[in-house]
């Protein structure tokens, strides 16, 4: 079995089992809202595993089931964080949070119990796979403080489209669990016990896919999404071929001789605590 | 209470309850069909509220429990409609009609009892929230008439995708409310009494939000729906930070004295008739 | 009644009657994978009525109960097709008849039973109404062959959003009937004889619409899903125009005559089997 190896920050707390690292946001009394030092914790560590091949998915959650209750209102409202530098700084590491998550070559994938708010909404909208429990609750409540959902806004649109970001944005109205998969913020609702249950399913999906090919097709999707048909062309042609001769190799392979691709680990890492 | 105005055009009812507008399609004989008129007048009445911040909210609905038609086929099909000057103004009429609600500053709230066809059809897609009958009929029949729904594409594009968009464009079929909520194109199905509830509900909604940051926030999300993730940031820190030091100083000095913030009025409108 | 004209190629089965043709993908024992030579055929057959307005509707579905397992593995595996000439000529081959399809004038009504992987699942998306029986699969399984879901990417963003292809393309994950429809990847679910009233119906509702009409109105969706709203206003402008002084007449005059338009057929083509 892999030897899970588990470090603790300031607000985060990161363990390590085998290719999946488990990322819990650790702020319990503030509902894990995310102060200035998680944001960058947590930039950190998705920077640090960027060029890292093994580790293969990443499961992000909050601790005292509860996940993200988004900016932290004490720390925003304080003196110190008005002036136009602190609130500069504040738009700028959000935004480079979200982009450090949302182009991570590894699958992340997100577990929301308790609540998914304004920026706690905005790492859903970036995660590949979102489970969440019946009763979990989303809402971007920002109007109602007077501001905007405006460094999650680019990220809220591709994930749940113009007609329910408007809705959303504009009332604060919160989504329970199934009212999330409906608008399609996340994919899969489970009931305790079953998200553990699928978050091993996801593992032992993702462990079944090369790590390269991970890489190479989450970025093709951002890279294509944004492009028109014709000038995608040579990109997703490029991208086919130069699988096909690396880690397509062993995979053609290995389905001719009916065995498992050697990125296939022996065992699967633990999931559960 | 707030004395409701109550103001009757050719083609509207238009009835002011303090920060909401009430406003009816008017003409129940032609099933609200929107004739040059009723496109002028619905056009005239969504700019004079351009920079009006008192009006928050409007609720657009039809007369005799049926919402709109589409285009007056009758009066489209008249002679005097064929000439090629009558053809383009009719066209760009209809499109300045479907921007001017598209991009309202207020929360726009579409109520559907009864058939949305063609430009009626176009109208739900550009509110912010659309609650709608069971038994409403939602239809593009355009290609039966040998014409396009060509004029409010983009709005139906944005609304339910390509895919959905493509089926009901071509096909011209029909769905129900139900239907209506699968594809996206409503966001809450509600039967008799249950429809005003919901729309109190959406009103109480956004009195809770600032005006300013509802305005800056539906602004936002149609830039940033067209740029891409680089492109944006600089304009979605200047949105955050411009809220921050206006109206989000008194969302914040609320949220810490546990209080109200200003915007919130003391009694809510008037919804139900 | 109209007399079907049988076609059979080495790959395909083309049964055209009157407006309507009906195409088996036919290679059962492959479970209809597409190899280049049925790659090369379906191009052939869409490019073949594209100039065709007497064709108004394409059904495509799978010989032997299943629709399509995506490449031939075996074929691409051999040594012949992995020289750079062979893997280049493959991929731009399967965009050209993803682009065929997608932008065929007719509308293109796919039904899947049993499997629709990686290039199956691809022509789903180009679709204009798919149909699908409860127990199909689909699925993109492509990264577990250490490649990636590259030439059909675009139009799997188009059908069913980022959220939904970055899940789906990085995990594998299989969906069945109903989940192809909670993603948008379908259009209706249903079982045996069902299917072939759905198919009835949607034929039946395709010849209601005039063929020039529905030709616009497709040309028409694509070009403005990819236009700012500005930009795309003459285009809207002028196709409605055109259509209105064309198809339009005879629409309009049937509309006003109660009686149905020239282009609806007196007798409908047979679907059945």
């Amino acid at each position: 079995m892999y030897a899970p190896i588990k470090q603790t920050t300031e607000t985060l707390i990161i363990e390590r089992s085998g290719p999946v690292a488990f990322v819990i946001l650790d702020r319990p009394h503030a509902r894990n809202a995310m102060n200035v030092k998680m944001i960058e914790e947590l930039t950190d560590f998705f920077t640090s595993i960027r060029d890292d091949r093994t580790v293969r998915g990443v499961v992000l959650r909050g601790a005292n089931e509860t996940f993200c209750a988004g900016a932290d209102i004490k720390e925003m409202a304080h003196p110190e964080s008005q002036t136009r530098d602190a609130q500069l700084a504040y738009a700028e590491a959000l935004d480079d949070l979200l982009i450090a998550v949302q182009y991570a070559p590894q699958v992340v994938i997100v577990v929301v119990e308790g609540v998914a708010m304004g920026g706690g909404f905005g790492l859903v909208c970036v995660s590949d796979v979102a489970i969440a429990a019946p009763d979990a609750v989303f809402a971007m409540p920002e109007v109602r403080l007077g501001i905007a959902p405006s460094m999650i806004s680019p990220f809220v649109l591709q994930r749940i489209g113009l007609s329910q970001a408007r809705r959303l944005a504009l009332t604060g109205r919160k989504l329970n669990g199934f009212g999330a998969q409906e608008v399609g913020l996340i994919h899969e609702v489970a009931l305790d016990e079953d998200i553990e249950t699928l978050v091993e399913e996801v593992v032992s999906d993702l462990l079944l896919a090369s790590p390269d090919a991970i890489a190479e097709t989450k970025a093709l999707l951002f890279a294509v999404s944004g492009q028109a048909l014709q000038e995608s062309r040579s990109l997703r042609v490029d991208t086919l071929n130069r699988l096909r001769n690396s880690s397509g190799v062993e995979g053609m392979a290995a389905f001719k001789e009916k065995r498992k691709p050697n990125w296939v680990p022996e065992e699967a890492p633990q999931v559960r605590e």
